[in-house]
């Protein structure tokens, strides 16, 4: 089981910077959590360092240590990870430890919102990826034989479970109207997706008709079978490949976006290409017990240790993960300072086109939430 | 074994329009090609009509008549192929005819040019997907289970194999190196890419570690074991995830991509965003001895049967069967042709934002040409 808190509010968060800018924009994130202003409903923090990563595994052998299990479990409400360097070359044993902790946290949708923000000129965007989190490809069932001519062939196996699709299927009809719900609290002239709440499916099921066929009836399911409480969330679908290419042309057209683990790995990076970039896209993996915020981004491993990284899709993770705390109030207080940050446009990293630090950022973030 | 051309020039080409769309932009392409000037190394073209689709599947029974793959074989030098419906609910026993004809045909690369057009203000891309085409997740190794609660569960099966891969390796380096060649030919100014031709591998092994693995290896080595002969081809790679990422921001950072079925499915799609429209790439499924051209697009039954289909992508693929088939003078023909009319603007479909048909675009193609 996990750990309950043991005196009201009092939050224990686990740290796992990991590598790269992980170890940068980690720290930035616990910056703007020590900022929030304290009041008698917001909780009260403690952080734990824990250790992952590759460059870990380089040095020790392991790349999620035992260690940063147990006290996740025994200790922890929820977490922040930085990011994971990928090996150039195949390493003997090693195998990624985000992979691994979503897994024995049962952290079974990946949350990632993918959002323009209102004043800034950008295209208008407001999506939400549901990615199933736990299965798919990411089962990491792979065996090599040889043929008969000598030559290697390897295989993988593709999982998909109606238990798993049932899961993100519900988050994601959950999560329509919940952003439905929060939307009416905004003026209708400053709301990006304007409509009724929509869940799109994404799949391949001219090709994978069982495996896709079966994620595709499952999600399409869980509104059917429940179609009092959803049916104020409109359900339609898109193909992988498709999708990829309607989502550049018109980005509007989406609200909610569900798709099988491998999908939306791809689907969530070509989301962030469209509001200007990875730095600023967080995520959280979500299970029924505890919460992982997690940038997209990766280690960039060309720009660590230099102050270059953008924390902002580190930030915006902690805000996701106070949210699915239960903490949606100090949560807005992180977007609403976010997003005033990005809509002066004055302090940014060079993604953005910028010249100021992850510090600078950071900081700025602090002065406004 | 295939037909060979029983007199010199002549070229049985087969027609197979298939579902949609694909039955106004498959005449569309057949028209030009018969504009083609006639001179004594020019083809002299003959068509079949054949039969394939989903809506030939719910009449007769069957998405791929073994007659049609018995005179493409016997009969033919290559193909056209339209595009296919998915059905929107599963369907027993319908399975996709062009992921057969692949198949049937060892068609074993999908070779997949997405540039933009010097002169029209678009953002410069001039990229060329080489998409493995007969394995991966497109075996259609499926099966179901029930778990001890009663659920389901299913599996597919994703096949990489040295020899395939090897292949598509050596299809992306012999490309790259012949495209440089061809660029040589034309003014620096005007050509889109500058560097030295580069082949850019797409994988995803920090998760697939045993298949991802083996396919990056296995085109790493198409270099690494013939140095001399590729000593001119850079070689990097990208994980699919940061790719579609990449793509959107620095699509002019890609000459030769070469990936895995599926990703190379998704990319190319993606791709097509960024020069407009779907409707303008072509592409071509080719084996050692045949090729089928094809346009990247579905067969878009909301507007089918109204001229509103844009017929570029079907009569570039054309130019790409003649280009592979030996033909390229021809093929170059009908390229600049194309180029023309897009370059001057005035004649276009809506998905370009204009408003000729499908016809007046294929006149207007076979007037230049
Ligand atoms: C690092 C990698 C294993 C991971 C994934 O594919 O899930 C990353 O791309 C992500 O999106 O979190
Ligand atoms: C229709 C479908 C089976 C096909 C594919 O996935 O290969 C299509 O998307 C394509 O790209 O040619």
């Amino acid at each position: 089981g996990f750990a309950t808190a043991t005196q009201s509010n009092k939050v224990t968060i686990g740290l796992i910077p990991a590598d790269g800018i992980g170890r940068e924009v980690i720290p930035a994130a616990r910056q703007v959590l020590e900022s929030l202003p304290k009041s008698d409903l917001s909780p009260r923090f403690e952080f734990i360092h824990l250790d992952a990563g590759f460059e870990h595994f380089q040095k020790h052998g392991v790349a999620l240590p035992e260690e940063t299990l147990t006290r996740l479990r025994g200790e922890c409400q929820g977490a922040l990870f930085g990011a994971v360097s990928s090996p150039s070359h195949k390493v003997a044993g090693y195998s990624s430890p985000i992979v691994a902790l979503r897994k024995h946290l049962d952290l079974y949708a990946n949350v990632r919102p993918v959002a323009s923000v209102a004043g800034t000129g950008q295209k208008q965007i407001d999506m939400l990826i549901i990615r199933e989190n736990t299965e798919c490809l990411y089962i990491k069932q792979e065996r090599i034989e040889t043929d008969a001519n000598g030559l290697k062939v390897a295989y993988a196996d593709r999982r998909i479970s109606e238990y798993a699709s049932r899961r993100a299927g519900q988050m994601a009809f959950n999560m329509a109207l919940m952003r439905d719900k929060l939307r009416s609290s905004i003026p209708a002239s400053e709301r990006l997706w304007q409509g009724k709440p929509k869940v799109t499916i994404i799949h391949k099921s001219n090709v994978l008709s069982i495996t896709d066929g079966l994620w595709r009836e499952t999600v399409r399911g869980v509104k059917e079978n429940n179609a009092a409480l959803y049916a104020g969330v409109d359900m339609d679908e898109q193909l992988v490949d498709s999708m990829v290419y309607r989502m550049f042309r018109e980005p509007e057209a989406f609200d909610v976006v569900v798709a099988p683990n491998l999908y939306g790995d791809i689907i969530s990076d070509g989301a962030a290409a469209l509001v200007g970039s990875l730095g600023l896209v967080p995520s959280a993996n979500v299970g029924d017990n505890f919460v992982v915020g997690e940038p997209v981004h990766g280690s960039a491993p060309d720009i660590a240790g230099q102050q270059k990284a953008n924390p902002i899709a580190a930030i915006r993770s902690a805000g996701l993960l106070l949210e699915h705390m239960g903490y949606s109030g100090d949560a807005a207080r992180i977007y609403q300072a976010v997003d005033g940050v990005l809509r002066e446009g004055l302090i940014k990293t060079p993604d953005l086109g910028g010249k100021s630090t992850t510090q600078e950022v950071t900081d700025a973030v602090c002065t406004r939430r």
